[in-house]
């Protein structure tokens, strides 16, 4: 195993371990495609996530604005939302990232994006929000 | 002046004012629709820029998020990088936030935004970056 | 309720009411995020949609070009297929504008909205269609 | 000549004619792509714009609400809101298309197509607007 | 039947024929919007697809390509999978297809499309690959 | 120097070096983001591009399909019309995979890259082109 998986591992074990969603679709892909799973380990948690300059939970703010922009990307929507959680932003500020986008993303996807948050903390039982 | 207009221009203030670019897209469409303008203050900034739950730099990470997500926004992107940085990200936040972006909305988005970072952070005279 | 929101809901109630869709949307969405229905009164609908200068029916085709060229957005597109219908657009003014959307958005995002559109046809018994 | 070609030429006939800024574009690609302007005014004119169902005006509000839905189409914009005054929806009805996208495809798309708008106004002596 | 038609059919034909996935949309549609189908095969097949210059696989590479970069067209890129096997693209070329937009598309719409393409083999009873 | 930046740089080289289009982003961003010019080399070219199971310049005409699809991104379109070529696509191949993307991403996104692919023909006097 090499040094950027391992740091890529360790960054995910920092955040709370990969997400089911997440395991779920790279252990699907592992038998025509598994360079995709270590490339995301390697690639995108190794060399971009685990680097210094911005905090994890900003990180996952910034892909959240990413995620919802690019649109008809719900699987990575509900990753993200746990791992924004995992990171240690506050439900009501995951809530508060996606209505952010509402401005530059418009009503569609913003409401997508909020759909998929309320079902990832109604699975962590974090409903109802006492803030 | 109703109280929404009020709160955004207030948010505005905050974050430095409104950027030249931004200011100079609504000055050539105050003829023929100025209500952009106001609607842009009112709702972006008023309604949602100036909730509390998330502080300000954290909202303009996320911005910078959907504006690389979208693609073909250079204009807003621009502005952001600026609001962004009076809001208190430092260049280097700026610049990880967009290398953030990478493995999700690959390199095409990621080199436009920081080309227009670099554009921002010189005629901020920010270069070179003492980190 | 200010007038904004008087003005949206009025505005709604002039199309038949929030379309079933979309209110299930909402309604799912009240306990963590109360505010975004609240925006989509006031905003879309009172300060945008109620706007003069384009009839009901014409800012539906609008509507639905946008929501073609955006792709992605199933759940809006079927609100507002209904919606076109409640401002008088006949079913084969919906039927062109989505056969209209073909030379700039292509085929799949073509062929996604007319199977929505044949969706909320058949819901409301008005297939075989009779022109 | 064939029946679809012809019927596409008329139908941009009856348009005002292609625009200049679209003649400019197939005159251009004429030496690589000759077949691309034959498709355009074959498929997209004479097969799509030309069929019955939806006035001229209309599927010009269509496509106007595509192109800000897809983005980064500078160019068909500024076609297509020329074309649009051509098949004679007025500047008014040009900007309120536009508007309302707002709450669709959000500010950056908008204001963007709206600072064409103002150029092709001004191109063709339409500023100030008297309404 | 007119020649465009019916050199689409042949280019179709050639393919192995239509999807059963395509085939379910176009009959799904043809009793509203029968014109579709008719414009795929003269237009999309017809037109473009038996044009030469380049080969049938090189030409469904594109198109794997394009669907992965415009993002939430799961239908076609599930027929255009099929499309690719039946045109002689080994499984293990469409994987690498796929792979190579990784870079420019970003993990999520890859991953989207490789959870498609595994479904397609599985169906077709492809796995295990065997290369 | 490691593994996978050499094996990038190799590949670059087999297809005519990195473009001076390329070379340019990367020069202008190296004192801001050096980062983003390895990880182009090592992930993009490296990792990925320097796979076996798919020929060059078969990898070329899906990355050309990907950036039509995504919108927005000339410069890469520019630089991997290049590679294209570079690759051994012939100039016809570069036409025909353009014109292949027309009934998926519509006219405005192939008018733009075949308006970018007549200016890289013409910088290589490449035209007229005799086929």
């Amino acid at each position: 195993m090499n040094e950027r998986y391992e740091r890529g591992l360790a960054r995910q074990r920092e955040m709370g371990g990969a997400t089911a969603a997440r395991a779920r679709v790279y252990d699907t892909l592992a038998d025509i495609a598994p360079d995709l799973q270590r490339f995301a380990v390697e690639f995108a948690y190794g060399d971009v996530h685990a680097r210094s300059g911005l905090d994890m939970g900003s990180r996952e703010l910034v892909i959240l604005g990413v995620l919802i922009g690019l649109g008809g990307v719900e699987p990575q929507l509900e990753a993200h939302i746990t791992t924004a959680l995992n990171a240690g932003v506050p439900p009501t500020g995951v809530i508060e990232a996606i209505i952010q986008a509402l401005p530059y993303a418009g009503f569609p996807r913003v409401l997508s994006a909020m759909t998929i948050a309320r079902r990832v903390f109604a699975d962590r039982k974090l409903l109802p929000l006492n803030n």
